[in-house]
């Protein structure tokens, strides 16, 4: 197989131009069966996920609230913090971007205090990093890419009228209690995107973010 | 869909466990057409891949170098120095387990003289990270889980007899001379574990590095 030669400022728009030519042979849709329309921001947000993994079943897995992106890019405008289950997704999520808005972005998932806390508790890290960002001044958007547990601890408190996160974008990966947490978001009040299944990951949460960043100053 | 109860510390054993009954349905192979033993180090890795991504495709696309598991773990052992390609890939990496060898994981992705440099020389800044990291004093085991640039130019230098890497982790995700990096490296005389195909990650390449390491302590 020959290499190809591809200037480095060309790569990104030769892969997303492939991603493109191939969804023309499939039936992209959201939330189960809405297809989307050329130019709408969740085709941007599929494009990425399917750059991030080189995996088309994001084209038809994707979940996405009514506005969610119009959601998300106002409370980016208005400083919001992010918060992420994993240090992966905080490393993924574009800093620059965020800076021009001036907004930070945190995890607790590493902090010492967390971990004692949580199996004093008998609880997961990923339930006590949530309720250390839920004492954060200011909207939060939740950034869920490894934890589900994370995603039910978010879920319960705002079912149970304690805490409101302004918006959660949670795709968790695997095999324990993930697609089920995905489902009690997908059926929440709560503004998110998510995707049905199994898969997902850090790198899928950093690009969903990234990828309505970036439209954001288009 | 119900909410399981799993204590935290279960979660991570029952998620292998699915995987282990899914697996016994599939022809798990490596190198194409392989069959692995229960209880190699391969599987760990297969497993581990599968664990992060809940893609079972990695149970038949890995690639491993003769005694790859053996020549990462003395590796690891004598305290060689882990670079990635990304700060993601070096977020997910454990280090607490590699602290246990005194083994330093760098990413020179991030650094503005790189940046700069990249620029100049119409180079992809990991091409131009790679170059920094082949300075470094000892054994470098290479971790590249974006950039097909990365494993090319260590290839390239390999080949050249400029310099070789101890051994490369190297499975870039993508598009564009992804899938043909990884042949380059296959092909190579360089430790290696890679994949066929476009899929790969961040996330892959920490869980393989990270399936290693939990297996040299056992």
């Amino acid at each position: 197989m020959d290499i190809e030669t591809v200037k480095p400022e060309e790569i990104e728009k030769k892969s997303f131009e492939t991603i493109t030519t191939e969804l023309q042979g499939i039936n992209v849709v959201i939330n189960k069966s809405t297809p989307v329309n050329d130019g709408a921001p969740e085709l941007d947000v599929i494009k990425r996920c399917i750059h991030t993994t080189a995996d088309f079943e994001y084209a038809h897995s994707m979940i996405f609230s009514d506005g969610a992106y119009e959601t998300f890019a106002k409370l980016v405008r208005g400083g919001a913090t992010i918060v992420t289950d994993t240090n992966m997704a905080l490393a993924g999520i574009s800093k620059r971007e965020l800076a021009r808005y001036g907004c930070d972005a945190v995890c607790f998932m590493a902090d010492e205090d967390v971990a004692l806390e949580a199996k004093k508790r008998q609880l997961t890290r990923a339930h006590v990093s949530m309720e250390r960002a839920m004492s954060i001044k200011g909207p939060v958007i939740f950034v869920i890419g490894n934890a589900p547990t994370a995603l039910i601890t978010l879920c319960e408190n705002h079912t149970g009228g304690v805490y409101s996160p302004a918006f959660v974008v949670g795709v968790p990966v695997g095999f324990v209690n993930v697609e089920a947490a995905k489902e009690m978001l997908a059926q929440s009040s709560i503004g998110h995107i998510t995707n049905i299944g199994r898969k997902g990951g850090s790198n899928v949460a950093a690009a969903i973010v990234n990828a309505m960043l970036y439209r954001m100053r288009q």
